[in-house]
């Protein structure tokens, strides 16, 4: 057997359903770019599992793209959007927010998460500069549910940051990359229903998720993003042939499938996490979602690598390490088995 | 039977081996970005079928968004791109160059084809103009191989706007969006190897050409495109999961598949255009790959719809009609059979 | 005496009203960004000549500058202007409008100008085009009063575009780089208020017009242009001492002052075309405002540059040559006495 | 009398033999775009004074237009400029540089000074990162010298931190918006011939050191920025009476003007500092060019505020406000000895 592998959460393909599906209809002559039954039937099923009979529903490839493509969408052209130092767009995506033209306005956070309190401090600010109309308006916010460190929102964190959001009159963005994680949490308090009536935009993470790559982005109030087929077209990221992303939200979006997928893989997570506990190696903080972090010296680190594949994620001081294990829809109870055999053993 | 439909090329799924090669390795573990052994070996087999062992293979998703990004990687700020008229970058981007920043210096063309005398023009008025400074300076040239309107440039023609970029030190970029039907077809002079031989950056189309989806773009020189990987990722161009690019590459160029399914979809096309041509029915001019036009009386475009589905391509006047047929390679001998069969009942 | 230039009419100073009021406040502490009393003077006086109260004014230094800051104000990211072939944001500025992300939508004009008819069909091929959401919607229509090539829109022509453009919901902007010669033609039937009635924006010019640089932006609904000072500043188009800007145009919409610069240069202008007439020296075509061309043989260009600096503007067929002779606010009747004397002797 | 104001340091006009040579020339026919005697004139005296005879020098006009013109020269399309948090393009600029599609990656600094050591942190933690081609690649360095807090980069500093750039390969770009306050300061290390040698481009600020406005753009080795003429009309930053900017800079180059004007504005500052700190009011920190800062409690900003115009800089606490002082070119002996006078008496 291999050594058991938690490096990432987008190492295998997708759901069996989803190839089954993609096998059957192979040879069905499908209209282009999502104006087909099969992304109208995947629509409709995310518009019911959000309650939001009257949202948008456009499909997307990956993550960065979809960030870039709503976040052009949302802000005009002398707006920045908030985030969180740690968040996606602020870090991890080559500067593709600010090739659309848009700053960053990065907020220190904690875990990950930003809070109200953070959020109204850059409105603030803003709002009592002197020389505001010199400086980046802030247009929106961007959160990402779970966030980049498993962490989530309550349903009080982000209807909080929700009412400010339009008390303020700016948009609020939720990045949901691997929000089946988080919609499978024993500890989430925040239903799809909630993230519909509570975000402007969000997006259903695929890609990390369960389907081999797709995001579906919710658009609770269509009128909020004119012409966005115009603009997912003109930053590449409109698929010729929609349906396959349609067949795989569809099949997502049947019989729970989007979070039985979720709730298994955080079970094998916090599996992972109690072991760790046990074993005494300290956590970086706890998390209730599919990514574990744990910190570990230095010269331990190779004793881990012999045993598993596992993430590196930075550094706490001179002589500790972070590491990380990510579960996936795909993770076995086997595979986690394994690994927690083999941590005693350490 | 449904009508035989023949609306575009991109309307099938993939071919059999990618997607059984999918289902055998849906459960392997496999790093991210691209970074893999399965795209290795697709590039591996690329670089093979072109003859270019020092290339650089990239794996993109779809036209407009390879487009985009190879065109921002090759200019520098203060330049444009010259294309035909009918370019794809052109006209069906929704101005995604232009949201990169840059101009497209749109040039007549006839057929859908530039010529190095049309391109020496640009170049030559540029040079010429005493106020070329305040003006867009053009640092590339695109074509499309084959055109979009089925049109091939012979290996004389490529040779000769190759010869002329390099004299004038500009970049020449080709979309091969439909390349495998260049390849396929009985008048085409162009190989791959000609191809990676004359152009600094081309891209060889698998969306429309028996992929689900995927654009490999091939850079004969890597010095060319320097941190292009980066550029990627800043355009939300990267694939989370790369190696679905490498497994669809690879099947496709393995035992000269591409051109194998190249060659039968022209084959089925050239059907086509000679029933039509027997039948009387004008074309709007003669093709050689998988796009077939005719000029039908407007009156008469019911008739034509009552039988198959065809793609309307514009007008050649108040009272006529271009219709396009569009094979694939999923077009089979029976459906050709049909359209011939319906189109003699006519 | 040297030769009488003509070559352009940017190269002098200013109106010495303007010098002599530099030279008087130059000690004066005044705040910076153009939110002082001298430019709300100079504003004030805008709105009444163009009669329009609750207009608001902004100076900008420079016509393409001011160009793409209006432009990339009035337009949504997926959106182009039409402009005409010959508009200056369509070849002489540098790409300045697709640095801002935006197309140019270039359509063929006659003499400089686009018809309500030519913007018409855009607009219709538009909304008629089953893939338009693939492609650039025309989001606002760029007219230059008077044109590149001297002529003038009539208040026929452009009330007919201007009815278009609010019957289609597109601005209407014009570019009024030249606009004192414009006022100032006996021909001219287009007054400031007429301006500011029938565009959504438009641009009086001071550069070309009397004063040392500077542009003055009329926005006749401020609500068109929400934040319009931070994309200014956005832009680097911000002046820090803007009340520079204030002063000349204070100056310029004193007494009439702009108008009847304007007028001079335009008797001058038309004197010279007189001549050239008289003399047998065909024009391209008549204009009505301050720049004349005329069309010689290429044999005849070095005796007509022994006499005086002219512009070069181009080539009507291999042999022929058109001269442009362009009067400003300072030409003086002397300049052209001597011109004409000169011409006379050819 | 009013009250002596010290705002800013551009509320007054120019230097009077500025004004005494535009009205001088003010009827000269003079060519466009900066390709005049006047601008060749006053380059080359730059050009001596930094000891570059091979040097470009560029006029523009203001200091955000000719940051974000220079950065997007400097930067390919996947690069972004460090800088301190506390610079202008990082705050002041309205989003300018991410407008150009680069991110400004903010670092920590103390009195607005960057130090080599953080810059080398930023540098190396890129590339020991091992996602680092997912993120933006530093490209640049910027500085201003002196600083937005008025303090200087010693001769020391500037070397370690030129010396790093050019070991990592990056460029390094001084903005010297306030240039002659640093070169008049009696703490100044730092030479013009300095500059010249340490950093890849600098300006020259007028705006606020003697001119009406315009910068110079010092580029020691003009391969560095190919096109660059092109580059700032595309960013619509190309003044047509070039010249303007040239009889300004000519001026101030002449007989050591501009460090004459900006050594008696720092004497001046430094006697307001003196007097404050005299007086007993707590400086925010020492400062050695024409900007100072003190500290005083919030109920007392009405009292200063009744004697004397200044600037609100922000807070350091909940009970206490920073002012700034600054003086200019044009601050006289008299306005600081009235200024003195009534501190005495609060």
């Amino acid at each position: 057997m291999a050594k058991p592998a938690f490096c990432s959460d987008y190492m295998e393909g997708a759901h069996p359903s989803i190839l089954a599906k993609l096998q059957e209809i192979n040879f069905q002559k499908i209209g282009g770019y999502g104006l087909d039954p099969i992304c109208a039937a995947a629509k409709e099923k995310i518009r019911a599992a959000c309650e939001a009979p009257g949202a948008d529903v456009h499909f997307l490839i990956g993550g960065t793209q979809t960030n870039a493509t709503v976040i052009d969408a949302l802000l005009h052209s002398y707006q920045g959007v908030i985030a969180a130092e740690s968040g996606h767009i602020a870090c991890h995506e080559a500067g593709a927010i600010e090739f659309g033209g848009h700053k960053v306005l990065a907020v220190p956070a904690e875990n990950g998460k930003l809070t109200a309190a953070a959020i109204e401090a850059v409105l603030t600010r803003y709002d009592l500069d002197e020389t505001r109309e010199h400086t980046v308006m802030p247009g929106m916010v961007y959160i990402s549910q779970p966030t980049e460190y498993g962490t989530l929102y309550s349903l009080e964190e982000l209807t909080a940051i929700s009412q400010l959001c339009r008390a303020r009159n700016i948009a609020l963005y939720a990045d949901g990359a691997r929000l089946a994680y988080g919609l499978g949490s024993p500890e989430n308090t925040v239903s799809l229903p909630d993230m519909a009536r509570l975000c402007d935009v969000f997006y259903i993470g695929g890609t990390k998720c369960g389907a081999l790559f797709g995001e579906a982005v919710v658009v609770p109030d269509p009128a909020r993003l004119p012409h966005f087929f115009t603009i997912i077209k003109q930053h590449g990221a409109l698929l010729a042939k929609g349906w396959l992303l349609g067949v795989q939200f569809d099949a997502l979006f049947t019989d729970g499938l989007y979070e039985k997928l979720g709730k298994e893989a955080v079970r094998q997570a916090l599996r992972i996490q109690a072991a760790l506990k046990e074993k005494g190696v300290p956590l970086w903080f706890e998390t209730p979602t599919n990514q574990v972090f744990c910190v570990v010296e230095d010269i331990e680190v190779p004793r881990f690598d012999a045993i598993t594949e596992n993430g590196y994620w930075g550094r706490t001081d001179n002589t500790h390490t972070i590491l990380r294990f990510a579960t996936s829809w795909a993770t076995t109870q086997e595979e986690v088995d394994e690994l927690i055999r083999l941590l005693d053993r350490l």
